[in-house]
């Protein structure tokens, strides 16, 4: 279900049969000594080829540069900006909707992502009337994760590197996580980081944000399960509305 | 030598030692009955995995997104403007600069990126000087071509999905292409696709430049090996002046 | 305190006394059958007047334009577009930097206006190194209004026009409530809506979003006076921090 | 009359029997020693409330931040650009038309604002054909200022906290005025300021254009109830052509 | 003194003792039976070049196209949008800048461009302090005007083939015109047209305000020679000011 | 032929009649001792002349700025940016279209305005259908310079002021070319110059590319004689692709 394996020749027939195109979308940023650089990346890759087995869709080649502001002066973050992504995003959702395409998950694994997605499915829902676009960040995961967390969040919105994004890996992508380097680092963040621009520089050395040694596979399974199923339920609730639509 | 396989912990001194970042570029665009959309994908990252064990550098994860106009109402074809791949690249080359690197290389498989990439290569030269930013779309193969050719070439500027595009993806990714599907067609390219937009729906329905059935890996070695070496060459002498000026 | 009533001949010196403005930012939006469509202005006004005298600090007039995209079919909605307010908002920043302003409060009435005021605030952080802004939203109210509401919030993340808003606007503009009209309309929030663009009329046709009718002038104050309390604690450490500086 | 004071419940009806939204527009900038910043919004915001009552029109939330760009390094001035005005008043405009009105009278009171209300103005007339808007600073007043004032202008073209302007604030809000303050300051304005970018700085220290201390309640009143004359004819005029067009 | 002719090999000396440029720019529009419809650039070239002869500056190629909303919809009428405009001028500015020059003329004969002339010479002057950008349309003729006029104009502000204009045609460049073609036709403009956006085909077939039949080469001759002695002695004052700098 | 020759009266009759609009497209550019800074535009204009008349069509005003970025820093040149120049060209194809044009040829005479022109093209393409864009640079003479060349080219793509633009002067413009001045300069271009950012001036002083001295008349007038004759075909059949439709 790899989009960009198939030929243009029998594309067309399969996009009618199939209309849901999944992006995955991540970042290149630091997420502390024992994850990659990527692992937003490979968590949307990976996510999005197994919503794409649930869901009969397919998977567009993943775009793998997001906006990264609050830990851009760390070693390899690469960011760009909002306006850049939503130009990108809109651009792409054109295509999509001359293509025949009828419903786009975005399938977003970095948080920054956030805003440009949103604002360019809103775009996109003005031009095209009849094209869904969602966009998912681990929706449906908020009780599974109150339930495997042995310790709490460092803080209420935002996860990185730690107990639970590192389990995410080891269940998703465990060939490119190094245990043996993942360490518990409780940074003190200052209360003035939820109003005021705050690059995480300056209250963390290390990018993980909690405890990344109580990462475990069965807690990522529990969580991106859950997450898969949300995502399940939806997209496939959107595509009977189509087909109700014909 | 993939740059987000790396973590934040030990990239920056790696970045340090090894300056030069490689980022792959191609598009999603039909390419004919024998070759998969992301023909130019699959090109340009392993052009690029090849040059960095050449000259020492990251691979950059892959912009997979390309400005497709001429064969954007082809089944599969997926488009980014111009002006957003401007953006998008100037504002990686922020981030590569901010991180520490001296040397872009930009490696395109698509020619409908070279606009966007060169107006991109301007903007990052005027605002980062000492900071080197190379585009690459097969350079130094023209003479080779030449030679290995069997038929001439059906445009002067362009080729696509035809003798010489399928022989590079026979060398570089056998596997994606289907050689029992490769054709033979000469569009008749009316004289005045040079001088006003032309959308090529206008006068082929394959996407085929040529003859594909024409291709063959020692073709595809000889171009390749050729652009390889005339990469390394170019990025070797900017590498030394860099160490000059330390 | 109110910025505009001052004299260009005094108030270079005020501001070098106590460099804080404080920004009222709301919107012009349907509120239901009880509250006005300036129900975030009001609202940002009188808050921002509180603040204001708790910190030393300058009321500018008020931006009472916002981006109202969820509800901007409900007759009486004006919106602004995202893009729009960020170039605003970074200009009004500019302008306070040259007027030596040090601290800039955007105290922000409309949920929708938090995208714009964040990337204003990055922006604005970028280009004047040590100038500060702070955006608030009822900051530190979280714990307060799980123990004033008698109702569970319809939606875990948004509220409108229902048993909390109305009740801030009992505390902070009352002649403006028209408590005979309060309704309770729990609408049926379709889940789709946080990962698609869902206009709100799509399933409410109040606008309110539970129970206008538990709202009371004691639970307005308990919630607003905490969300006071918050900000001036947060605003005065910034005060204090110039000092340091200085 | 004032639109944000209305609930959504009973707007709509109203906007159809009345639709006619009047704008107030000014500008936080230096009014020499007797006159507030905010001078221009309270002309704005006085004359759009009588210009209301005489047409049946809806007085909208002022806009209260404009174009200051001669004054902008007067104390206390704030600027916002040309562009980002044009596009404010954009969507304001789309906004309106969606809420069904037919006419929008931008009641400027900020010479400076003039270029970019005329520019969205034109936006607007081919954006949405029918809808008309109106910008009016001051119309039809050149008769009666040149019978009323004292003492010869400063400049042909633009006055400011003078004998004329100060006048407007003793009719319209003379609370807001400190007489006792009021200077006379006749500054010699180099002739190339009408030919190349001067800011007012060069030439007066006061930003008072003129003879303050001749200004009267009277004068004001002339000029104002003149304008307003002008106003009303001309809003009534069009809004019999709606009539005439149904 | 017209730039184009020289070649770069000289240039770079005699702009240094002689650092002054000025832009011809008109309109192509619509100009009555009578007048081409390159007046407007006619214009601007004949005054430039004697403008050039008597400061010592260097004329540069005429910018010809401009921003022509009003009457756009007449026969021949070519327009850029004002947003265009500002941006050329800018790039044009940031160029003379690095070229070595000092004061820039920016010599318009058509009314519609003077918002984005005006606008660029602001931007130019925030980012290149030192550098003069001046903008003249006719400046200091007002006087002389009035006594030349045998009939009122038709509007205050504005005039379009008519008596005057026709007079600077029949002085500057008598044979691009055809006197025998020459009409009167004085349109009733509508009140409205000077407060919303008015295209001159509302009010005029024509496209002349006035009495094209009176206009003579000797009323031109007063005119013309007037706003080049005024635009002299604005420039040969600036350039004294530049030697006193040096 | 010349468009702004015309009165507005008649020009609406002759648009319907011959609906081709001719737009000379040039740059001021270094262009050594011996050829002056216009030397595009001089060609731009006189190709322009000799096409109108072969083809019955209508002359513009030349657009005398270009994109000069390889050779801005020489003495003379002035640049407008891209984003500008695509700007002003899709508002000037708007006005076009409005005026009845069905055929736009865009003659360029510099080299490095042809990403611009290219790119406003496909503006156009999207957004008026049946409306036609042409832009010719020399085309078809590759071949007749081949054989008229007495030494090869400096570089494959591109040449300037070299054996064959100086030709092109003799033939279209002798009055403005001073052979005495000219000379011959073979740099050494850097093979990087073709994958980056290289300001020419890195490698020659003069801005000859190659034998000057080699021009001759007859050399131009077979090349530009050949592109008259490509350009007149396609202008040709162009057209009567236009009559068929009607």
């Amino acid at each position: 279900m790899q989009f960009q394996e198939q030929t243009s020749e029998r594309i067309r027939e399969s996009i009618k049969s199939s209309p849901i195109a999944i992006l995955p979308m991540g970042a290149v940023e630091a997420h502390g000594p024992h994850l990659p650089l990527g692992t937003d990346n490979f968590l949307a890759e990976e996510l999005s080829k197994r919503l794409a087995e649930r869901v009969n869709g397919w998977v567009l080649p993943i775009l793998p540069y997001g906006q990264v502001w609050s830990l851009s002066d760390f070693p390899g973050s690469l960011s760009v900006r909002n306006e850049t992504l939503i130009h990108l995003l809109t651009d792409l959702g054109d295509s999509l909707v001359r293509q025949g395409f009828r419903i786009w998950v975005i399938l977003n694994a970095h948080l920054g992502n956030a805003v440009a997605v949103k604002e360019a499915a809103r775009n996109l829902y003005e031009r095209h009337p009849g094209f869904r676009v969602f966009y998912f960040f681990y929706p449906g995961t908020q009780k599974v994760i109150s339930e495997v967390r042995e310790r709490p969040p460092v803080h209420p919105t935002y996860f990185h590197a730690c107990e639970m994004e590192t389990s995410y890996m080891l269940y998703l992508a465990e060939e490119k996580v190094d245990m043996s380097k993942a360490i518990d680092d409780v940074p003190e963040i200052p209360q003035e980081s939820d109003f005021t621009p705050t690059p995480w520089s300056t209250f963390t050395r290390s990018a993980v944000l909690g405890y990344a040694t109580l990462a475990s596979r069965e807690k990522g399974e529990r969580v991106i399960e859950a997450a898969l199923d949300r995502m399940t339920e939806i997209v496939v609730r959107a595509k009977a509305d189509l087909n109700d639509e014909v």
